[in-house]
């Protein structure tokens, strides 16, 4: 499957708000937004909810991490035929709070493609994404790991991050999409990272956190 | 939430056998083998099927793991606080397919303890078994690796093995119990295992990859 | 090897002040404090100086780490038969800054036995000193993890945790003696230590960082 | 500091055969055959020989692996600044035994060149070969896992193998020099290596359990 851009891509993380019944309102605050607004989003919920939340809702839904594994004697890790057997489209590679063996990656990303499942990968900096972007994701999700969680947007505090970055990703493949992540909060931080190239934008507690989600989604699309 | 012994618990691994359908099937067959036969069951289900199954089950449901972490930025983990909001009475932890570092394992224990969630540590030998009663979980489960998956049952080809582990975690505190696992796919294993001391076994294959799963578990069943 | 107690051991960790020559020096100054007071010491050098400071000194030399591996294709790892090779008698195990997975520490102190190396498990607290005690090392070092580094000793923050870590340790085993940790720097720190059932300490900043480690190390001999 | 090319790099693992004075001997075997030959060598000593090798000889040495992380309070880890204080001119990194998250070896490397150290990545197929490229190193050694070890040469198994990287490598980056591993033992292997485009082979087994490594690196050099 493929995520249509531009997009915004909520990442639900940990967080005591979302777990459960509360990541599920998440979700249906995201279809909302999507319905009333076209804009396009996507969910990653908590992991033992991603069946659950899957085939409850029209939005796209990513697993947060997935285990460079093959199915079976695995206990207790994801493998990416699970994440496609419950209905999600794709999966997050490599976040910031969960880094993984450039082998895993690469193996990863393949894996995915041949499943069907599409794969964003997280990097921290223009190096970073420039390898990322030599293993074939779907898109690479820029987020310079000190912004992460700061309310300081990385399209502000470090635009030529942004702007290398795709410079960078599109230099090695052309066809891989770069989001941008990092401190995003408001649709003036939206718009600021499409200006700079980005084709998106990956975020969590600028949403989960926010008094009144789906305001907040609202608020992001507006920057579209 | 206490298990009650003797039981037998399920987990499912990562087997494409036990994925999303097939995996609530694996559980409704647990249910009707409880509700048949009065045998004590709970199931250790997918990670990404855990929200979903535990919603659908009066059978007990653990996680097969969790991370020593607590809620927040945590992308792609599962914490315990988000085992028990879905639904889940407890987890295995430190099994031998996902090893966990001495101060997680306690870590682990101690704050599911405090949430009212139980714990069966996964060991390889009985040392390891002294160690893991050590720091207080509500089970053991002493399962020899060369022998997981093998069809050979740990109960005959290393009794000593479940007897001593029995004698030193009951030493170490005898409110700790202990289960047998490895190689466990029989009623009379089962009850080989009960008679070395054990009040309960866990396994994997043995249903998962049985031509007809509930004919299986009754078969274990038979032998308490 | 047996280690002589009570004992004053060195662990030099990464620092710059402990590499290389400069770790040879501190070699030298435990070495001399041994010789002038008769107080026992070991170092632990930094891991790539293991072999060429073992070579040069007579004060009982132990590895920072080692890795629960066999000797064969394990590029950049350390195997336990090496760190006898090259001369050391023995090593940490599990230090607070590098967690081991409780299967891992098990093999490692009953290989090490066999080799006739010795051990120290560090632990973070009572319940874990208890499980460390039960594989059988020749050590438990309890350092609480908040105190290490800060000059603020536990035997004067925390002092039932030394006494409760080495009840629960005699307890499980006799035999395994309990060094204390985690901010120690006098010969005062050293004596409170003792005075709770400490056998030695373990140490690294209060020595290394020292304007005159000699003269700490000559002030800590002095507390016992 | 640069390695000349073509080279032999001489990875000794963590063998039994390569440990303490067996490893200095090796590295010996390796001055004599440079010497004798005018081929360029280098050693990758077992961790703990580090220091103790690289201050006895002419041949570049080589850490087999580092840590991410900087000098202070990393016990039993090995930092970059460390491997240079010993004498030591640079590193492996990512081996296929020891593999590394991508954002550590693009930190890795980063810092090995502001410290003037060389980096050699290690790959297992050609899209992380141009992953690799992608973050700067001074070298990339492609080594298809299942042929380490082997005796089967990938320069014959899978000359595509060495081939596609070389060209991937040299699009991402001309200026990163391709290694070959895998099965190399004889000097045919590194003939038929260097034909395929690589500048210099890197290898273990094939000296290391030789009866004769020197003989055993005599050949290899022939084939240069």
């Amino acid at each position: 499957m493929t995520l249509k851009t531009p997009i915004i891509v909520l990442n639900v993380k940990s967080y005591e708000e979302s777990m459960g019944e509360r990541g599920l309102a998440l979700t249906v605050a995201c279809q909302e937004v999507t319905e009333e607004t076209g804009v396009e989003t996507a969910i990653c919920p908590q992991m033992v909810d991603l069946s659950w939340i899957a085939r409850q809702t029209s939005v796209p839904v990513l697993a947060q991490h997935v285990d460079s594994l093959t199915p079976g004697s695995q206990t207790g890790w994801t493998v990416l035929e699970a994440v496609k057997e419950v209905g999600a489209v794709g999966t997050l590679v490599n976040h910031s709070e969960h880094r993984l063996r450039l082998a895993d990656i690469e193996a990863i990303v393949k894996k995915a493609g041949d499943l069907g499942l599409s794969t964003i990968i997280c990097t921290n900096n223009t190096s970073v994404s420039r390898a990322a972007a030599a293993v074939g994701p779907d898109m690479v999700a820029i987020e310079p790991p000190e912004l992460i969680g700061s309310g300081i947007p990385v399209s502000k505090a470090q635009p030529e991050i942004v702007e290398d970055s795709v410079s960078a990703v599109k230099k090695i493949n052309p066809e891989v999409k770069v989001l941008c992540g990092a401190g995003i909060s408001t649709g003036a931080d939206v718009k600021a990272a499409l200006g700079l190239g980005a084709e998106g934008v990956l975020l969590a507690s600028g949403v989960v956190k926010a008094a009144d989600p789906k305001e907040a989604l609202l608020d992001l699309a507006g920057g579209i």
